[in-house]
């Protein structure tokens, strides 16, 4: 077991050496000229200020929950906690503090040609991604290791569980606030910067006479790359945990097959640790195929390489591991759901599993980009809309928004029979992780993305050739695309793991439960968690009515946070009328500090309606109907925020993808192309789709997260209430 | 139990007789000058041809599935079927007559002043709402009457229920086709005509020279008046039909307390249908004091005014019903879903299930005034953020949209948890009765919309008087917010009534089950409706993308419809160049032509949707499953179609009506009044909130309905296989 978790490790920290060895790669790159690096130390200055106060401002909540943790489950749950906020917080800075150095040495680069600023580009992309996946693991492997080892507990015991869902409390914390501060950032300054700038003065993007340029630029390092990276990072730790304690539970007590051999709960909760590392050197090696072939321009085939070598050197890193850990031909018993009957599944079975995530992430992938490529029906549909007026664009977009959520909705429910047909819930959950063991490449595309768009940014304001921009233009135009597959894939894994999560919570009740001796509060507790109970249907409805509010709340948030930014370059323009012929600099720094405030202020209310929803819902039920029937409602509000935050999250993400690159469409010379009618109206699905992509509908997914996280750690209060 | 029955008939040809005399009246008021006539004779033809051709298609799809349900279920649910969808597209096609002819004689009306115009407006609206309530209320009692007297089934029996849900099907039919195709044809007209009129040509809405504003007009009555007609009747008469059925299985078997009396289902089944007919005449009664106030122009009051008097009249007629049905002091009992604990309830538990109801309703018609009216919060902020632009109004629309979902939400919450703990799932079937039984009223504000906005049309073709056109548009502006009403109003009751159509497809379930000897099919089959059963997790993903879907292709269709009107507009404008001159006439027959086609032609696949869903989603998991986890997976899909269509319904509705109101907020002369830049951004996130509020929209809730009816008849079906 110790030897096995070591590997592991080792795997987590490969992954951190390459970021190191990567960085190095990428700080040696030159960094341009004097006045490309005035722009980017400013965007440095800026994003560093940023994300220090955002930080800062989750640290005084996070140091709340600590104690509380540390009340309620003793040291066990307040050090997993700060371990899983603090690696998600620095996962997230340091991706942003390579991105912020990247994206002035991908300008560079790209005035030598397309390879060259995509090398640079993806090498910070991938540092990003390696490390999310990298401390991620570690985060997990290292605690787990921690208390079955040194400190000697069972792997199956609650204070393991606990721990685990403590460290995921904490990822999830900062990843709520993270998605949502920097969300609201970047479209503030991006919604403001463009109606003030682009509509009203009629400046183009990024102009430096435009105030809001520098914190557009920061916007893209704090919530697309830094924002991103503590999203995927808590979907990693909450996915693999979710299938460790669920593991935990369902083989409790039974026997190694052979003396000396692992039991099965040290197999099975090893095993999606071991799918994990495996999968981050696979995501290390496929990085070394990210290259354009020799002449080709076509940047997407360059990324889509990568990530498909990644995906065929897992099928084999993932048959490696099964032997290993669960050998293919060995036979298991479980208890399949529902029907109470008993099954088996075998170590092949689970490499199905594994294959069959596999599958699930690159459909994902594809339906993403024909819903949101310049090349496929639905963008071409939004820019035709766009012809007869700014209101048929949006009401198209909006139609394809919702028509994107019913393929992935498909592919969830296919992906749930077979895993659960193949090996049960913990099929699932396998499924789950190997889907997200690929999070190393994919957050690796992702991250690419802000870069690119700084690097477009810096060479405008630096005013160099306009060959430059267009070198960056045609990086940046994937951005759209492998942006809104990173966040498909990130919702898509909720809905893949939704059972996961809530057999992790119904499991853990009917544990304890189970023994009444040690958690007299669940004495005889017989929770029903049929449809046909009302209070699972008001649960139902509470829990889908989470992520309509709070998406509401996190567009009002862009909103106000634009509108103050349209005043502040306003007043720009009039106290310094210079502005204009360029006689007189823009004040970028306030700017920055406007939008640092609004964010910090506004992020707070929308992340609370998910920590204090389950309680709120648990004290209510109960005051009327009892503990039982409170402890159902609440249940079913997990799956209630999963059903709609599935489709409201997928349709939003979709969209915003959508509106953006109909955009792109016609400025490529379709439909009038720039400046004409069509143009403008495409502007305005692409302002619309902005806080729809990159604000409510990707913090939807921590959300989701977060909601589950707390109804499990209210369930272990509980069980340690009565103990 | 026929004298009972009796007297609720007689309450139905109350409310007919009600339609013929008022209708009378409204013909008596003088029609206005010759040029008005020819108008409204031009929206007469058009309208009826459009009807006559909607349902003509209509009854090609209507035979087949009688002929269907005449093989299934012999002729009960064959006639029960033609039954419930010849009474809904006759309530439907008697209000477009009446609302044709009465639109011209509202606009001569206001020319004598407000109260005369609102006079003539409000009875034609009250026509179709009595209509509605009242053949819907004939429908299920003289069925009901004809099965159990002379036909002589036993109340409780299966053909009984048989017959109640096929004739909820011909009205579920009915409405899901007559609200899209009705949607479709409206908004086709009104966007299309607003795009190529108000924005390209620069002509006023209504203008004669837009060859689209006769079908604009002709839109009004075949969509907001008939289309909504079929959509309450249909919600009507499932609510209540449930609510029956599910009366027949929780009290089967239960002998009459007293000899002579009343059997506990006989007695059960006839409480909705004698609520049902007390409402109608209270109704009624708070149609005549839909007054303006001496010097008053408060037009929403006087309207809420009878809203009011109705309600207030409703609490009396249910006291004095439930005294005669179930006596306030006499106990019954049921058993508790979930802990399977007997418990008692009174009449007077149903009589504050009642009373609960109306407060459901009062609050919905609260939270939707909030949201749409223009003197709150919410609306107030869409017109402010279309200072800043397009973007920015839809961005805030949006937001809006999403946040009005809340409190809905928690009113159904509340409404559940209340009514549940008084009396049961019976208790929350009588609330959303007692909601429902208000429809007559609740329809006469809705269709005295079209009316007024026809009447203003009229008066703009007509070029009369600009005071006319002050008048009907007084009359007109609280036509959104009653549109919207009604909307959250139905889709509301959809959701306070989710657990009884569940409830009916579980209870129906548990019933087949549990005689095996009857129903060989179910034989031994437990169905976990369980949400930890991987299959009900399948069916509420799959239910929940069905509203997304849905709502996408409604969408799409009204954008392609607009676009074939922008075309047609523009070819007229230049086939015929004197029409901007006005020495030419446009075709607007050919305009309405096209719609016609476009409308029936889009209507059948989304429609097809929720019809063929539970089909194939319980043929497909039954190969993967069994048949247990297939019904266990629709049961689910029940629920979920319901949760994703809760939301998204009620975002739609109430966001589109902020939207439009804002225009209107500003046209009032706010952030720049009529031409301003913050106007034509209000008009863009008008033209977004059309289909949203009119076509995808409201088009859920029949929706939702028909799904469950057709999982309810699949699962009589199944049992009428083994037999």
């Amino acid at each position: 077991m110790t030897f096995s978790l070591m590997l592991v490790i080792l795997a987590g920290l490969v992954a951190v050496a390459y970021g190191i060895v990567t960085t190095r790669q990428v700080m040696a790159a030159p960094a341009g000229n004097e006045r490309m690096q005035e722009i980017a130390s400013a965007i440095q200055e800026g994003a560093s200020a940023y994300l220090t106060r955002q930080y800062t401002t989750i640290t005084i909540v996070g140091v709340i929950v600590a104690v509380i943790l540390l009340f309620a489950f003793g040291w066990i749950g307040a050090v997993g906690f700060v371990l899983g906020a603090v690696l998600s917080g620095a996962a997230g800075f340091i991706g942003m503090l390579i991105s912020v150095r990247a994206n002035v040495r991908t300008t560079e680069a790209s005035r030598k040609g397309l390879q060259e600023g995509l090398d640079i580009a993806f090498k910070a992309g991938a540092v990003t991604g390696m490390l999310v996946a990298g401390l991620a693991l570690l985060g997990l492997a290292v605690y787990f290791w921690l208390l079955t080892g040194p400190v000697g507990l069972g792997e199956g015991s609650r204070d393991v569980v606990n721990g685990l869902v403590s460290l995921s409390l904490g990822a999830s914390l900062i990843s709520v606030f993270a998605r949502l501060g920097g969300g609201i950032f970047t479209k503030g300054a991006d919604v403001g910067g463009d109606l003030v700038g682009k509509v009203e003065a009629g400046i183009p993007e990024d102009d430096p006479r435009n105030a809001a340029t520098i914190a557009d630029n920061v916007g893209d390092n704090v919530g697309d790359c830094a924002g991103m990276a503590a999203d995927l990072f808590e979907t990693y730790v909450v996915t693999i945990a979710a299938t460790m304690v669920l593991a935990s539970i369902l083989f409790a007590g039974a026997a190694p097959v052979d003396e000396g051999m692992l039991t099965e709960v040290q197999r099975f909760m090893l095993y999606p640790l071991a799918i994990g590392g495996a999968c981050i050197l696979t995501s290390i090696a496929g990085t070394y195929f990210v290259k354009l072939g020799k002449g080709s321009t076509n940047v997407m085939g360059a990324l889509y390489k990568g990530l498909f070598v990644t995906g065929l050197l897992s099928i084999g890193a993932l048959a490696a591991v099964t032997g290993w850990v669960v050998p293919f031909g060995q036979e298991f018993t479980f208890v399949s759901a529902g029907s109470e009957e008993v099954r088996t599944f075998t170590g092949m079975s689970l490499f199905l599993c594994g294959l069959l995530g596999l599958a699930v992430t690159y459909a994902i992938v594809w339906v993403t980009e024909y819903y949101t490529g310049t090349g496929f029906r639905p963008v071409k549909s939004v820019a035709k809309a766009s012809e007869s007026g700014h209101g048929t664009n949006v009401i198209q977009g909006l139609a394809v928004s919702m028509e994107a959520t019913a393929l992935p909705a498909i592919i969830i429910i296919v992906g749930i029979i077979i895993a659960f047909n193949l090996a049960g819930l913990y099929g699932i959950g396998i499924a789950v992780t190997t889907m997200l063991a690929l999070a190393g490449m994919v957050v690796a595309l992702d991250a690419f993305g802000p870069v690119t768009d700084n690097a477009g940014g810096i060479a405008e304001m630096a005013e160099l050739d306009g060959s430059v921009r267009d070198t960056t233009d045609a990086l940046d135009a994937v951005g759209n695309t492998t942006k809104a597959v990173t966040k498909g894939y990130a919702i898509g894994s909720a809905g893949l793991g939704a059972l996961v999560l809530f057999a992790a919570y119904a499991e853990d009740l009917r544990y304890f439960a189970s023994k009444p001796e040690t958690y007299p509060f669940f004495d005889g507790m017989v929770v029903d968690y049929s449809l046909i109970n009302p209070y699972v249907i008001v649960g139902l409805f509470f829990g889908g009515l989470l992520p309509f509010l709070f998406g509401s709340l996190a567009m009002q948030a862009v909103g106000r946070a634009a509108s103050a930014i349209v005043e502040e370059v306003r007043r720009q323009f009039k106290e310094k009328p210079g502005i204009m012929d360029r006689t007189e600099k823009p004040d970028y720094g306030r700017a920055v500090n406007l939008l640092t405030g609004a964010a910090i202020k506004e992020m707070i209310v929308p992340s609370l309606l998910p920590i204090l929803g389950p309680i709120v819902l648990y004290i209510l039920v109960g005051m009327v109907a009892g503990t039982a029937q409170a402890l159902a409602a609440v249940g079913a509000m997990l799956m209630g925020v999963i059903i709609t935050g599935l489709f409201l999250a997928l349709s939003m993400t979709a969209g915003g993808g959508a509106w953006d690159n109909a955009k792109k469409y016609i400025e490529d010379g379709h439909h009038g192309g720039k400046g004409s009618e069509a143009h403008k109206a495409a502007v305005t699905g692409d302002t619309v789709g902005d806080p729809y992509k990159d604000t409510a509908g990707p913090a939807v997914n921590p959300m989701i997260k977060i909601t589950n996280i707390v109804a499990l750690l209210l369930l272990a209060y509980l069980a340690s209430v009565g103990a």
